[in-house]
């Protein structure tokens, strides 16, 4: 993560501003407020402003003229209950809002969670910064033999480096032609004043899809939880899980009750279908039950066993 | 409006209490926060908490990483420029939330706004409070003649007070008799210990659509605005109008110059048709138009005379 | 359900007209098309049209240019897998429209789905009809003991006839008050000359809450069965569940895979958190574990034995 | 547009097979369902699916246990008057489904519409087809000089063949290392035995913007006719207006009513500000207003004099 010294100097100088507030506020998120957290080779995520804490959320859920709070373990308590009966509204009641850097892949992904504000800085309007991600060499993975949409085993000697030769050289080329085409210099002059430059909402489309790009992306506390349910999962491809490991610290930071409620009843949960259900009731009660006597399909049955064998996350 | 001691003492030591904080403040509404503001005979708004200024908007649209701002002419001049355009992204990271006391009908038309967040008082849970809205007597109109779904000339003499008189029996009755299927005291113990009490989620029916309830109410600012264009508008009825009035001040104390743009290219614009637009152009021409050579219905003849003929609030 | 002979023949000429169509069609949903389906006492369930069906959830799964499907039991293994990784996206691709009439509490509890297509019939506009809901006397049930948001042993006797006296004399009495403060006749005509009669907008506040309304609602097949899951499910208040068990027979007759797909992994299902896991993972090992070592407090064991013990619905 | 044999033979099974309904069904959009509507070099619209009609329109909004039509000029302007007067609820009634091939910069730009149901194909998952975008000739502009997001004049001579050799060239490198680093071929089996092959999720990031990808999309009229006022604007970048355009015909094939008040009040309309008003009312009674005398920015009264002015699209 490369910052200018400018920007680096308008996060300072954000920083050192503060003003008192009536409003919920929650010092150790104010701490991490508009840091860079680094995540990939040079993508960032920056908490820019929160609306709302734990007591929020019991405030809203109680309807109530005050702060709404009892006791703390009475409020976690209440945290606990709602995010067990998945009571959504209350989490809607708080907000936060980011400043991303990602590059252009994990974007697409992630803009399918469609229930959020998001500003993107716009290449019709402006330069993309000549940035790519680049893998570091332990997340090269191969493809899986097993999951059409997995990883298999890390990819070494030749191979590896033949994949990462290429993948910097085409994005190093694809930018380098871009700028060509737009045939700007830094102070927005023709570099070559025989030639027009061609249009930026054209000459983008030349970019590879691991260039960075940013936006600002504001949701409430129930969509966010979502997001980070599918994308801090095990399952998600593992460029937008670093994004998400590191947004959950920021929850944790800002809403610690609901953190802990959402790794017991949501990160460290497992659904049993009916059918999954009606074989470990019969298990509990003592029978030996083996895949073909249990109603399930093998691969139900697989993943049954994993999720009952497995050791999760503490709650 | 009748604050209890209790709620009185509560809003009091959340006004009481100040916090330092890094994010984008407002004095102007952190001087409002909390109060309620008083209207219809017992509602009221509260500002609970909010998100952002105009500098976010700023912010937002430049996906800078500092405040984002230039001078203040400038900043006004880009959210004019955002407001005329339509763009609508960027005042969606603002965010405002609400504490809302309103009569039932009221609650209904203004939940049609399905982007925001809600939490009502729940009567399952709950048992309401004795208070219902009874009409002011210059908002006590009749039926419009012209208009199906609009008000007259203001109800007088014996059928004004009959009107009144009704509507005060009726709730009152019916509040009556809610309290009494439910059985219980303001201890929660039963009245008449023969009885066992209706359940709440039932006796609730009985209570009249002027009955008031409660609640937290969430948005960012592009709803909100688009929620105050409908309902501030003189077309909206009286009763949530009076509302979206309140609403309104608190934005302008919020976000002034998204404020004045609204006003100017919102609250106080007009849209031609292509057709109305043809009319103007012809007029502007030095000709002079009539109804049947326009290629308007006389309905939208009507509808645009009246709006190019009768004066509009000041932007 | 009263119908009058111009809505019953109103219906029957859509329902004996086809036309031919080259869309995804499901003979057994055509069956039912428009046909009231009754709830409660005066509420019905219509079923106005549909886009797509299982395989149109198979053919948007696989972005293909035909109609996606393979084998009934391949596709059929496809929705399972969708819905059992909680794939929200293809199940949107399936659309249906309802016309319900139903009591205002319950159309309040309905509207908080907030991801539907609503229009109502408006009050503002029109005169509701003179119907409203009593509940029937197996339904007339006193508030719970444990649960305060619900319902307890059903009234008997006295306490229920009194019940049942006050809630019919009450919306007889506020209809016949808002059908004279309109001095309307059936003809528009004013009943009493002498009198203007009370704006629309203004006097339906003085009905209750079990005066019927209706709607057109729409929504897609994935926010259909969220609705579904929470108020076809057991804590959902009686009268709101009496329109989700209808509109789930109409989602069986039009989804028959994606129905028996949700009723195993949703209706059917439990979510165990981390530390219910964690217990359940220590009796299959053999372990009697009880309460106090669980590290679950009392109100979450109580919840999971119940779960783990109860006969659920089959898959 | 290339299509294979296969998913020729797969639209015209589609097209060949029609079965009664009782829905609303549009012979016009039946006559154009499932085909490819070509779009830029090599990208489609196919109608897929869709719900209601104009008569639908007007069957919500008066929340009809029939059709809901009366006579056809009086639906039209019942249908004029809900578009004029801003009612959106009757046209989300009804909803469309579209298969679309597009590049994905165009892609990244559609998605920011939020309200609709979207499956793309996955790169993840699958492997992309071999195409991508280039402009042809007339299509190649230089940067606006006088907007930051517009196009200027046509490129031409050796500049316009650079351009277009570059695009080519990097499009066609970037894919060709992108099906070497997978390493698979046509069968899935290892190209060279000797490598591993990179993961599909990887792989993709080589690719350029350009490249196609496809979707299902799923809207409803509302949210369509919104994507098509920004989308079919001149101020839209060609490549998406040119989707824009081909869904508009699709518009007015399927509900003519509803397209012809669109292109009237929306299409064709101009909104004129409080300022602006009062400047054309000045005008209307005779004064020869001047920009300084205006109240209006230079660049508001340039706007307002080229919206008087310039001819627009008949309604």
């Amino acid at each position: 993560m490369n910052l200018t010294d400018v920007q680096r100097a308008e996060i300072a100088a954000l920083r050192d501003t503060t003003a008192p507030t009536r409003r919920a506020s929650v010092p150790a998120l104010e701490e991490m407020l508009y840091q860079a957290l680094p995540v990939l080779d040079h993508g960032f995520v920056r908490v820019i402003d929160y609306m709302g804490d734990d007591a929020a959320i019991v405030q809203a859920a109680r309807v109530s003229y005050g702060r709404g709070t009892r006791r703390v373990s009475e409020d976690a308590g209440l945290i606990r209950y709602l995010m067990r009966h998945r009571h959504s509204t209350p989490f809607e009641m708080c907000e936060i809002k980011y400043h991303v850097k990602l590059p252009i892949f994990v974007a697409r992904q992630w803009i399918r969670h469609r229930t959020a504000n998001v500003n993107e800085y716009s290449a019709r309007y402006s330069i993309l910064d000549r940035e790519f991600y680049i893998p570091a060499p332990e997340h090269l993975a191969a493809q899986s033999d097993s999951n059409r949409q997995g990883r298999g085993a890390v990819l070494e000697g030749q191979e590896a480096s033949d994949v990462l030769d290429l993948l910097r050289a085409d994005a190093t080329r694809t930018y380098d032609n871009y700028a060509a085409m737009l045939n700007e210099d830094a102070d927005g002059q023709p570099r070559d004043p025989a030639r027009q430059g061609l249009a930026r909402e054209l000459a983008r489309m030349n970019l590879t899809l691991n260039t960075y790009t940013q936006w600002y992306w504001k949701t409430d506390l129930h969509n966010l939880l979502g997001f980070l349910s599918l994308r801090a999962d095990a399952h998600a491809q593992y460029e937008i899980r670093a994004y998400a490991d590191v947004m959950l610290e920021t929850a944790k930071a800002w809403v610690p009750a609901t953190h802990a409620a959402f790794m017991d009843y949501r990160m460290g949960a497992i659904t049993l279908s009916a059918g999954m259900l009606a074989v470990v009731r019969r298990m509990l009660a003592g029978e030996a039950v083996e895949q073909p006597g249990s109603f399930l399909s093998r691969r139900e049955w697989t993943e049954m066993m994993h999720a009952l064998a497995a050791p999760r996350p503490d709650p």
